[in-house]
């Protein structure tokens, strides 16, 4: 029985997310139709990252078992066919060993939240990035970000109903980079917790505004109270980039 | 009467093109509507190219006469306001002399033309690029590239229905360069033949494949024939960059 790694790129905005749901498609299952159109089989296909509802994902990863064996080519482009018209499309398919898990294998993540910073609306960035017309400091949002980088506990930033049996992570990186009127935030650790990166970009515009400062970071990461975390920004600008195993 | 040049962005997959047309909605119709919208004027907007049906711009630009007189902020503003929710954006606004036209004045335009080049379907990038399964060099597209650089007849490139009044045009440039799966055709001249950036990547894709050589390019342009010319590229790979006076 082969283990298939799949690596995945999706446009999240026809998504519920990744995982299934009741109230619309989710990326796993639309894969787990295409497996079944592909090669008849009902079968589970697991993900690294449950992405929320809106959010994009340039390296997903994921894994199926089959009962029949392919050449892993032959997996990645008969599930590309049968995943039409919809926008998420298999990058790569390779054959792993049967202890491979995409989720809890996983040694490293990486997001990336898009921050569009200009006074014109979105044209062919919109629902790929935060529209945000007042100017940004990325220089301060840089050095907020700074605070927030290595083990802390993160009550602050993780969604309210996040399941994570600890608060604790360690964020191996966190930048904030700004190209043109582009600022890009990006992230990597072992794991996050629910709503993290998307609650970073929304405390580290304020600190572009200069409503926030950096003590007002600091006191917020403290605090462990998501009360004092501020807004969660735009599931739309966030990108699962990469996962490392 | 002030007149004001207008830099415009859009994502072409909602329009039939810049101009006017019967069967759908032009983006010049679109800032017309704006302007009317804005201050209650009828009046003309005129653009510096007449961009195709799908094609996307980065920086179209255009000039109005508005009888009354704001502040250039307040136009690319209340502008922007009265496009929404199209994908279209006034990126600036900017008071101009009067004999400032958006299309006889310009000394040189600029487009861009992405492919993606991988075996995966494009998700993210769908309606932006040309999506190109099959391997492409590109350095022997970038070396073609040079043989259509300067000042020739591009009959051989230009739509059959062209209504310029002459086929020689001189192109300061024409480049290809690939970034990772991404193969990036741009070019510069003070202006451009009916489809001419479309078929230079028809045809530059047919080097790529090795279906044409260098020979077969240098052929195509001396024979100043259409037929010769190979396919058109789709619209939704090009993109007008800058327009510059």
């Amino acid at each position: 029985m082969p283990r298939y790694k799949l690596t995945i790129e999706y446009d999240g905005s026809g998504f519920v997310g990744w995982q299934r749901q009741d109230n619309g498609l989710g990326v796993q299952e639309a894969l787990e139709k295409a497996v079944s159109g592909f090669c008849g089989e009902e079968t589970l296909v697991y993900g690294a990252g449950r992405t929320d509802t809106g959010v994009h994902a340039l390296g997903q990863v994921a894994h199926v078992d089959l009962k029949s064996a392919h050449r892993a080519d032959t997996v990645r482009d008969a599930l590309n066919a049968h995943l039409k018209p919809l926008s998420v499309s298999v990058l790569e398919a390779q054959e792993v060993a049967g202890d491979f898990h995409a989720r809890f294998s996983a040694k490293e993540r990486s997001y990336l939240y898009r921050i569009v910073n200009r006074r014109a609306p979105l044209t062919l960035e919109k629902g790929r990035a935060w529209w945000t017309p007042v100017p940004l400091d990325s220089a301060a949002m840089a050095e907020a970000a700074g605070v927030l980088e290595g083990k802390h506990d993160f009550t602050t930033f993780r969604a309210t109903l996040c399941q994570a049996k600890s608060p604790v992570k360690t964020l191996d990186l966190l930048t904030v980079e700004r190209f043109g009127e582009e600022i890009e935030i990006r992230a990597r650790a072992r794991s996050f917790l629910h709503h993290q990166m998307r609650n970073f970009a929304g405390a580290l515009r304020l600190v572009g505004e200069g409503k926030w400062t950096l003590d007002t970071v600091k006191e917020a990461l403290a605090a462990r109270d998501r009360t004092r975390g501020g807004p969660t920004a735009p599931p739309h600008g966030l990108y699962l980039t990469e996962v490392k195993y």
